[in-house]
């Protein structure tokens, strides 16, 4: 019975597109297509070109991906990516973001603030070690902790051991378990960053559309040691690019699929969390696009947040449309109900698995009814992970005061026992943001907290007890005012006292973010802890009681969602048809000034005046961007694209808008990863810039 | 008893300010505040000044307020008020909204395709009338139609009898009800309008800010057979302007008002609509910004009803910052408690004071209740005006389908029995707009409609009936594409034919937007009967009986709240203070220059060519814009601005943002209206544009 209707149920898992028959997946480095491989594109996945892809390709702490490109530590990645970090270097009157940046030298590399690398080394299965620290009939409370404690002495042993980044990651949403050890940049210099008029052409408008021109690149280098990081593990840049119908694959860390997630989840996220979260993202935007609009300084400061707030709107957008697609939702219905059938006609499992299947996606189900009652507030207070800081104080002089509080309580316990975010393991990443020197503005800071306060009454109503703790007797708008100017935790020092006093040092401090924090926590704590337990622990033991199923029928023939850790996705590099107009496969720097002129050259049509005064300078048939099929999803921006012989030929930098369904269904008729050509890049640093040691580095020369 | 404690009273029912002390009221023509003007100003309102008053002030059927000018039917408002027309007028490649337009002559004058001008000229109070209609025990649904009915009823004689155009409107929530009659004028022709760049120097951020630099003003003639309006009616054009600390008077038609709402209202208000709100506006303000990065064509297209929208979200937003500043709320219940006790203490009413003051507290309280249940889909289906449109289908063509769809239904009955927005002393104004030839924009339709689809279903739920009716089988994308590629109503010459072909056309017509208007009329019907009967109705006896209490207690020493109806305000001219700053009453020409050289003049700092390059032909010194404290709201955009001899001074266009709050609570501590300076306006039109004609015939040569 096993495998037997295989493509139907694959239907069942990947939504309505037929893995075996497209190039869906974005596959675990240590579980490789190599049959779907051979066969669909007669491609041998040799063992080093996948030691290379993963030796080489980077994550960035500020969100994305990269990969190394000489055996010097020079590494590539979205100019949108290394955006926080060129950001952090700029300030006022010398904006690196909106003007560009280049290094002639070594001694002219500028260091990131607060940038980290990870490179992954090692991946090790521990599903079975975690599994058994959950006893049968344990509570969900309990099951929660023993998990996070096992998954924590896991990591804290790998690190003793190998003195490497240990993170347990989670798979299959609950089915898999697996320690992933990398190795840490911490020392990240900025080489090269293009005008951000280049770089993000058709800003906001383009973003998401394709044909694009977009030299969306960037270049930094790993330094250890005080010298450029040896990368013997790197891609060699090719200077042909791709050609039209040529296998790609694109290694990198897309964020968040939704494709194994049961129907009654999504139906939960299309009526709560969506519309939740679009209110939230455009709330964000219109303050941070009203900030900007002050003066050029304004713009400065709020650029790249806005970017970000714009870009995630854009994206929730388009998955909201899809979720909307009764196409979409009836195509899961029907899949999942065909693989009830296919299990009920199973002989394997004693006869158990509809029983068992049924009782899976009643229970995720009920999870999603018990999230309804909680979720915003749980949003708005805890925020969707601690990193990202909760929605109501969209702040990052709260975050900082959120963890010194925190940190006072959680430290002194044993490292199994604390909020996961400060596990042993993670502590040095921690503290590397936490103390960053990164300038912070403090009207920037009064706009963004002013904007989701208001928000936070929006959701939960005026007289909210959650509300009124937060503000007290003020408006929003003149607590943000109020705490902004009170707070001393924009002084690296300050946080650095009340981080090294503890808990003695945070209770007496009367700093207003902090006594905020403090205040807050409480109620915080019990929403967080709610979800681990009502919804968290309950979606966990279900989906990995779903995976078990998946698995027990179809063997790994699926990839998991994306979770940030490392994958490698492939496609075909090809165009595709838009209300029967054929869209070529790539772009040229002559469409590029083609469309420049036709919007008369006025924001975010405009180029930098090395652009627009060097037209002819340039090859103008030279490639620009090209698309390709490949399974890409956020998260891979900055992911390098390689051709069969694992040589970079492009570095992805966005979706079309027929691939923002994606994060649903995996879908090739018209949906698209759009990637920077490789022969563009040198074509742009040779003839426009000059970057030449840049060039020469590239070539290996 | 009666007029004891009365400062406290005005407290109860004026918000936090009082009256007896303050510039607060937007005053009744036929209920003046001569009194109070006697004792703050020492002046004497006399019969001619207000009638004058009265006959000179214009309401514009587009929004918003203006004033004759000249015996020959010139009229001044306000750029923005105007921009409607202005944007009807223009075409691709001869933007008048941005670029300006000045007709030397009568002959050049551009004829507004469908701007319809009221002047009021008589007021009858039918109070008795209409109440008696409502017989004692009726039920709210018998009581709501009976009163529609008289009201139809009384505005039918009244249009027989004098060929005014004549509505019955509700004054203090239903405490009152007048018959309006005015005289109509519907061919107007632009004459003059400025740059939108100077107009709204500025944009979005300086909204409700001040100082501010704007001419805001265009002008417009009325025009009867073909003729000139004769005008003797009209506002002397003041060569010089105020000066600080005049007495000055605002004439116009602000809109709405909440100050004598209950408390039980206003916490509905901020824990229900303004979040829902502030949702609507920042979606549709996103769409229509993204719609108009497209390119210059789009922005022209976008550009009115982009201001319309981020307008509308300054303001609420502002607005909700007052409804959750504590002092504001909690003022509320003091003051409604403070009137509680005063109604104990009085010796009217046989005792029963108290209990009937209880009582209408506690059905205005029940009314919102009963709104909780059901106003989003209301607003979405119906909207809050019949002319405003429905929220989830925001699109000019769908707002046309309904009103076919329901004149089909409608006109074969009674007048009085029809919605009230077919009555039949309604029907020539509403066949203006519905035939006119103003330009339709099938992307922009597209745009608003897929926006505010989308808002249906983040409010609802994707899989709510109401949602499913409108979508289909289609993402709201998809749906509003389809909708506006069918539909033929952008051809006024279908509008006719299914208008004039009644029922049988609409029922056979086979436009997908008349059949979607057809398929939502039965829900959307049954909505609005219940908004009338649950809310609408409970709500004006609930606060007609307020409004008896007061005046029985107080006389008519508090205004009514603002019903888009004529009314007059008055104060001081003078600037204030923010952060220890004080900002003078008025700015300068030179200001102007300084401001956009100091921003770099990007937009929206910009300036015309004409006033960049004409810095050095006027006089730095002209004040430009000037505040003063008088009681204004939106709706009084375009007002007149008079001083003690009736002459006009100035054409108000803004408050500041302290003035938002003044919705809920009049205030003048910092809360401005802002005015264009009568100065300003010949200084530019001498030297800038120049308009001679125009400026002669301001001078009365």
């Amino acid at each position: 019975m096993r495998l037997l209707r295989s493509a139907l149920l694959l239907m069942a898992f990947g939504g309505t597109a037929m893995t075996a028959t497209s190039d869906e997946g974005m596959w675990l480095p240590n579980d490789p297509p190599r049959e779907l491989l051979k066969k669909r594109y007669d491609f041998d996945l040799s063992d080093p070109f996948l030691k290379r892809a993963m030796l080489a390709s980077v994550r960035l702490n500020s969100g994305g991906s990269g990969g190394f490109v000489s055996p010097d530590g020079l590494l590539v990645t979205n100019h949108h990516v290394a955006a926080d970090s060129v950001q952090k270097l700029s300030k006022p009157g010398q904006d690196l973001y909106a003007d560009g940046f280049y290094a002639p030298t070594r001694e002219a590399e500028l260091k990131c603030p607060d940038q980290e690398l990870n490179v992954l080394q090692e991946i090790i299965d521990v599903t079975d070690r975690v599994n058994a620290a959950v006893k049968p009939g344990m509570a969900p409370a309990d099951a929660f902790k023993a998990r996070r404690a096992v998954m924590s002495e896991i990591e804290k042993e790998s690190l003793d051991k190998t003195g490497l980044r240990s993170d347990v990651v989670t798979l299959y949403n609950g089915g898999l378990y697996h320690l992933y050890r990398s190795k840490k940049y911490t020392d990240v210099r900025l080489v090269f960053s293009p005008e951000k008029a280049i770089a993000g052409f058709g800003g906001d408008v383009d973003n998401f559309e394709y044909p694009r021109f977009n030299l969306d690149v960037a270049f930094f280098r790993a330094y250890e040691d005080g010298k450029p990081a040896k990368t013997p593990n790197y891609f060699k840049w090719s200077a042909a690019g791709p050609a039209e119908g040529d296998l790609v694959f694109v290694t990198g860390h897309p964020g968040t699929t939704q494709r194994l997630e049961t129907l009654a989840r999504l139906e939960y996220r299309r009526d709560h969390s969506h519309p939740y979260t679009l209110a939230r993202l455009r709330a964000m935007e219109a303050a941070l696009h009203q900030y900007g609009e002050q003066g050029p300084e304004q713009k400065r400061q709020a650029a790249t947040d806005l970017h970000r707030f714009a870009n995630a709107r854009k994206a929730f957008a388009g998955q909201y449309q899809g979720l909307l697609d009764p196409a979409v939702m009836t195509g899961k219905a029907a899949a999942e109900a065909d693989l009830g059938k296919m299990l009920t006609l199973s002989s394997d499992g004693d006869g158990k698995y509809p029983d068992r299947y049924r009782d899976a996606l009643a229970r995720v189900a009920e999870a999603q009814e018990k999230l309804g009652a909680f979720e915003k507030e749980y949003l708005l207070l805890e925020g969707p992970t601690p990193s990202a800081g909760p929605h109501a104080l969209g702040s990052e002089l709260f975050l900082t005061a959120r963890h010194l509080v925190r940190m006072a309580d959680e430290l002194p316990k044993p490292s199994a026992d604390r909020l996961r975010e400060y596990r042993e393991s993670n502590l040095e990443s921690l503290r590397f943001g936490l103390f960053s020197p990164a300038p912070v503005y403090p009207d920037l800071e009064r706009a963004k907290l002013a904007a989701s306060l208001t928000f936070l009454a929006e959701q939960l109503g005026g007289n909210h007890p959650t509300v009124r703790l937060v503000l007290g007797d003020k408006s929003p708008a003149v607590r943000a005012d109020e705490l902004v100017a009170g707070t001393k935790l924009a002084d690296v020092a300050e946080r650095k006292r009340l981080h090294d006093g503890g808990k003695a040092a945070v209770e007496t401090s009367g700093d207003p973010m902090v006594r905020l924090a403090k205040a807050l926590d409480g109620r915080s704590r019990t929403l967080r802890t709610r979800y681990e337990t009502e919804v968290e622990e309950p979606e966990r033991q279900a989906y990995a009681e779903l995976a078990k199923l998946r698995f027990a029928a179809l063997g790994r023939t699926v990839a998991p969602d994306a979770t940030f850790t490392l994958r490698l996705a492939f496609g075909t590099v090809k165009g595709y048809e838009v209300g029967g107009e054929a869209l070529p496969f790539h772009t040229t720097f002559g469409g590029l000034f083609d469309k420049h002129a036709k919007l008369g050259g006025k924001e975010p049509f405009d180029l930098p005046k090395r652009w627009a005064d060097g037209k002819d300078k340039v090859e103008t048939a030279t490639p620009f961007d090209f698309t390709s099929t490949a399974d890409t999803i956020g998260g891979n921006s900055g992911s390098p694209v390689l051709n069969r012989a694992g040589e970079l030929v492009g570095v992805n930098f966005d979706r079309n808008r027929h691939g923002l369904v994606r994060n649903f269904v995996y879908t090739e008729v018209q949906a698209r990863h759009i990637a920077v050509h490789s022969r563009a890049v040198l074509e742009a640093l040779r003839k426009l810039y000059p970057a030449d040691a840049l060039v020469r580095e590239l070539a290996g020369e």
